[in-house]
């Protein structure tokens, strides 16, 4: 059954593609060492093969095609990387290799977070294996680890810093004070954030990343809806200064936790401890820190993104699939999805919670809000005035919680919308992890 | 080919055997899904089948053999677990284990430093797997990485806090500014050092583990010999003194870098900038950062040490030796030793240095230090004149130089101890990586 010769159709040479394409012709000695037979790329679909593109120039025109039929039909080809992103028509390609039979190897965290239930099923029945170590933290290993190393272990919990964007925005906002719209302004005109930078800031970025994370970690199918989402957009240069004055920083976190066969996911805003490890992790970078029962601790850290970190990831997954393609093994994966863990509604979940109000600068207004935190069985640890608006007679409240429920602070955010003597809440954030 | 079971002998039963056998009982169920098939440890050879002791009393009595020729004789075993540590006899039970055709998983990084490429020869030969995931940083990734995800990447460097017990000491000597000797007693009365520590304190241990992952990453035979030594012992409160004033922290690092085709190979206290990452690990904890072509900076860190930890590395090279033997594949690491990187001799090797000097408190005596530098191309960032002890007319002096060559810092080191107005070379350090 082994092949003289590993073959490798790559759909889409955009930055991860094209860096993917140099990787795999500028090493193509190395790679086919390590496989033990020659590992070629064979064919390239792209929508149009337009000759000016420096990337398309470098490689024969024969390289390419636009036509898809020509594409699938080409001989030879074992393994079909994806490179593309996006839903549509990533879903559809990655079907049509598995029922081919060909190995799939993709970056795209959005088709995966969303599909990975039916490709898993489609990879065992067609005995090919489905790969994608650089959907998330690019070229961090986050993925195998969980497949591999920790696979002896119950997971305890994912806590993650794993957009790279929003991290850059938050310690920008810590550093200099400056206001949410500001920062993103910056981060955009470095390439650190895309002109619409919906993904990254609302988070729906985090949660595909999370999705797969915890997919790997608990054996259970979490689909990008199952995971209560927060962007970054709320915070204001206030809450990084009453933040630090508190001795916390404000971090992006994605975060899954088991307890009791339950797994609680979030993607939000969090105040962290300011010697806490992720606390620390700064700008562009990503930190993984997941808990195992027998390991412990262990933390994954890393620049990631960018398309050469993106292309190890890529490669890495590609020289796999060759090997097992090469010895006729097939699927291989221990991934499964029957680990049968319940999705912990977000009402349920207890944790501390930092607030910050705007009241009327009026006597009883602190005991007309201790009424509501009590009513609802919140406990407060510290209230403590911060600015008081003379021309507007308000004055802003900031309040810590002991471990409180969701669902009560909700309630309670609800009571104190209603009262005449809060004129806003106009923040809350969820404290530790 | 696939089998129906999979058998597991263990030799050894120890702290970290006896975490291993526990794992294996207690999650058959889980691990054997993982596999397919029924997972089971067989047979555990040990040097006495002593009934007092809690491990050997919770197993069946005749799972345990005293006798070598009756282990080996034992029917359905696929795998060896060697958990007894040290290079005799463990090496002799490698050896016998790959030639009866049975996988191998060991956690003893003495015997696979020494003994790496005749073993890796051997697991070819015989078609079966090789591997010890625990032997380095216990439970934290670190061998599987450099063999699957880091696997499209040239390594440029590996920069590691991998002993855990000096890491403890040096910890507590920085912060509470204590000699030596009292921060092993304190170590040793906590259990992170042992009772004969020279194993940690010398850094043998860190040079075993320096010597795997380097196999590993540069593909290049790499013997604990290979590799420069320097252990803690020499370190004084004044050097951590010295160190703060300076913006610096002390470490000890396992370096290895690639320049040139070659690599410099190297363990030794180092003067860390404060800011730097590693420069804040502290305690037990272990940190690996290594550089890749593709992927720029990696971290991984974690406690790592400790049976629980350490079982869940051994248990997941188990997992997957099962998988392989389960579907008859045989052998299918990427592991090669013939990556043919030279090794740079330490003399060759430059980096800034730190001296501590105790020398007469007389007019003249800098411009004499400042002579012997200067004729070894030694370039001095700065010179420093610390405490002067009236009594003994001498004075302590402290400069730091540019990047230097480790061979004319040796010339130099020479030439101060002929100088009568030089008292000591009390230390000198390599600062930076």
């Amino acid at each position: 059954m082994r092949k003289t010769s590993i073959g490798i159709g790559l759909i889409g040479i955009g930055i991860i593609g094209g860096a993917v394409a140099r990787v795999l012709r500028d090493r193509a000695d190395r790679l086919s060492a390590q496989v033990g037979v020659p590992v070629e790329l064979r064919r390239v679909k792209i929508a149009d093969i337009d000759l000016t593109r420096p990337i398309i120039a470098e490689f024969p025109r024969e390289l390419f095609t636009t036509d898809e039929v020509d594409f699938w039909a080409t001989p030879g080809i074992d393994i079909v990387v994806e490179a593309i992103g996006g839903e549509f028509p990533a879903f559809n390609y990655l079907e049509k290799a598995l029922r081919s039979g060909k190995h799939v190897v993709s970056s795209n965290k959005e088709v995966i977070a969303k599909h990975a239930a039916e490709l898993l099923d489609l990879s065992r029945k067609n005995n090919v294996g489905l790969r994608f170590e650089a959907a998330v933290g690019g070229g961090i290993p986050l993925l195998q680890p969980f497949q591999y190393d920790l696979s002896a272990n119950e997971i305890k919990g994912i806590f993650a810093i794993i957009n790279g964007t929003t991290n850059y925005i938050l310690t920008r906002m810590a550093r200099e004070g400056i206001e949410f719209s500001e920062a993103l302004k910056q981060a955009q005109s470095l390439g650190y954030a895309e002109r619409n930078p919906a993904n990254d800031i609302e988070g729906f970025d985090s949660v595909y990343k999370l999705s797969i994370m915890s997919m790997l970690a608990f054996q259970t199918e979490v689909k990008p809806d199952d995971i209560y989402r927060e962007g970054i957009t709320k915070l204001e240069a206030r809450d990084f200064k009453y933040a630090e004055e508190l001795g916390f920083v404000i971090k992006l976190l994605a975060i899954a936790k088991e307890s009791e066969g339950e797994i609680e996911l979030r993607v939000h805003p969090v105040f962290l401890p300011r010697d806490y490890f992720l606390a620390k992790v700064d700008g562009v970078f990503n930190a993984v820190l997941t808990t195992g029962d027998l390991v412990g601790d262990v933390i994954f850290s890393g620049q990631g993104a960018g398309p050469a970190p993106t292309s190890s990831a890529v490669v890495a997954d590609v020289l796999a699939s060759a090997q097992e393609a090469a010895s006729g093994v097939g699927n291989r994966m221990r991934w499964r999805l029957d680990g049968g863990k319940r999705l912990r509604p977000m009402a349920d979940i207890t944790t501390r919670y930092y607030f910050r109000l705007n009241v009327a600068d009026k006597p009883g207004v602190l005991a007309h809000i201790a009424g509501i935190f009590g009513d609802n069985n919140i406990s407060i640890s510290s209230v403590i005035q911060k600015e008081v608006d003379e021309t507007t007679e308000s004055a802003e409240v900031v309040i810590m919680t002991h471990p409180a429920r969701e669902s009560a602070v909700r309630r309670a955010v609800e009571a104190l919308d209603r009262l005449d003597t809060i004129k806003a809440v106009n923040n809350f954030i969820r404290v530790g992890i």
